[in-house]
């Protein structure tokens, strides 16, 4: 998203989404801090978890307290994974910030097969919330495709999930 | 662990364990093969998944087939944490062999506050065992205290770690 | 630099820069492939080598062929310098390009002290170019002082790369 | 090298090389630290600049004095390369320590075509020596042959590092 877009954006959006790659972009930062809708803001794929607490920094002090801090993979060495899903960050942005904290499995493992154990494992970790990609047909999908979950899956993760956050004390 | 200490090793410890800066010590490696007790086997810090799996190749390859393979955290450009714990390969372990998967969150996150989110996290991610450091004096510990979890942690993890293992199906 | 700024920058500036942290904003780099100037483009600090050539066919795709190539470090493990400078990616960028690549060492290793020894290394790699930050007063400088070079160190390294220009068959 | 063969190595070779695996292998260090053999130590691919010193440190300690380090590529993000040779390395060890630096660039970059850059460019930035894999027919090399310059590029190679040695005031 490009900061001359927001205000359209705005008219139809429920939330507004930084992506990894704008996560530096400091005026986008400042024009969302002004707007009345939420932020979803995701770590940049080599951005520390300071980095990331500073760019919400950005948004907080224009005024807009809204703002969800989302875990979405780093980059590293491995190859076997798009990205390496820090679950590290989970419970250290929860304790370091009062944000909630968005884990995005999707992108942070890249491959489906593995998604649905990575999602659970995020809500072990205290994730508040994550966000999933889904898709009825992936091989048709113009981005992304080979890392959507399929309906059926999704069915069968959600009562797995709701399994796990009652057993760490927290409700789906 | 010499390879020349081995036979003294056997004749006290119930399993060998192969640290991180040993996986690619591939004499050490065939050697615990020629061995009868189970080896546990940790993912060098900055060694992919598919190298691990290969060098416990070199284990299984002298007929030792008692092998648990064990994530403890990869070296990336995140400082806040020790290393970071890649959950990632838990899933992708389990589907590429049939070893049991062992996490070390201890190591993996390296800070004792953030161990316990961990530890349920890996068990979450589907691992078939983790291994934690406690000390009961962390303070006076002669290496890696900050990152010894004191027995009343411990004592308040497990029944947290039993419930999420029965959320996704396992035993404690 | 925001897209917005650029018809003001345009006006005074001779030549524009695209930083590490903007290599994936492509509404920007659009932007600025419309533009008469130059631009130095610089790689993203966890870019790879294929996404800075990538970035840079959004420039050039517009039409402005005056494209600089700018190698200025990347994130790594290593903590004893500030970014690790990739001099790898100069021939292969002179290899897969037709494009100047530029080499900025004062980013890329982050220390005044080692900044001459890297900026003769780019030369000898085949840099086309090397930008330095100099500063009379680094303690005072407002940012990055602490790689600034002083004066009296840019007099004596500019001898020493006119040599090793030439020994590699280059003029400065 | 295992420890045990050191014996029947040290009977026929002139030098004693610390492979970049066995960087860490604390025990094999100590043994070669009491060979009369010059030792190569090399940089084990994720280990940083201080962790490399303190290998040798282990060597030194035991009474030989004979160390040369060797910096032959880390392990990043980047795939264009098989390591990335950081070459920032070199003025930086040179600074800390009085130990001759080596540079490997065939390990370091991997790929025969621009391995004679980054050799001009490890001597550039101040190494005192580089190794380099020539191979008459690298197409039936056992290993690495993709890696391995033919003789005509080293007899092309050797009159530039000379001119580039003269240049930043080295012999060759």
């Amino acid at each position: 998203m490009d900061a001359r877009d927001l205000p359209i954006v705005e008219r139809y959006a429920d939330c507004l989404q930084i992506g990894a790659r704008n996560m530096h972009n400091f005026s986008l930062l400042k024009e969302v801090g002004r707007s009345h809708l939420p932020v979803l803001l995701k770590r940049g794929f080599s951005a520390t978890i300071n980095e990331l607490i500073m760019s919400a920094e950005y948004i907080l002090n224009e005024g807009n307290m809204n703002v969800l801090l989302c875990e979405r993979g780093i980059r590293t060495f491995e190859t076997a994974t798009r990205y390496t899903l820090d679950l590290n960050a989970v419970p250290i942005l929860k304790a370091k910030t009062h944000l909630p904290v968005v884990v995005d499995p999707t992108h942070g493992v890249g491959l489906r097969e593995f998604i649905p154990q990575m999602s659970i494992a995020a809500v072990a970790a205290g994730a508040d919330a994550i966000m999933l990609e889904v898709h009825h047909s992936p091989d048709l999908a113009k981005s992304d495709g080979e890392q959507a979950l399929v309906p059926e899956m999704l069915a069968k993760l959600v009562p797995r999930l709701r399994a796990v956050a009652n057993a760490v004390g927290r409700d789906l």
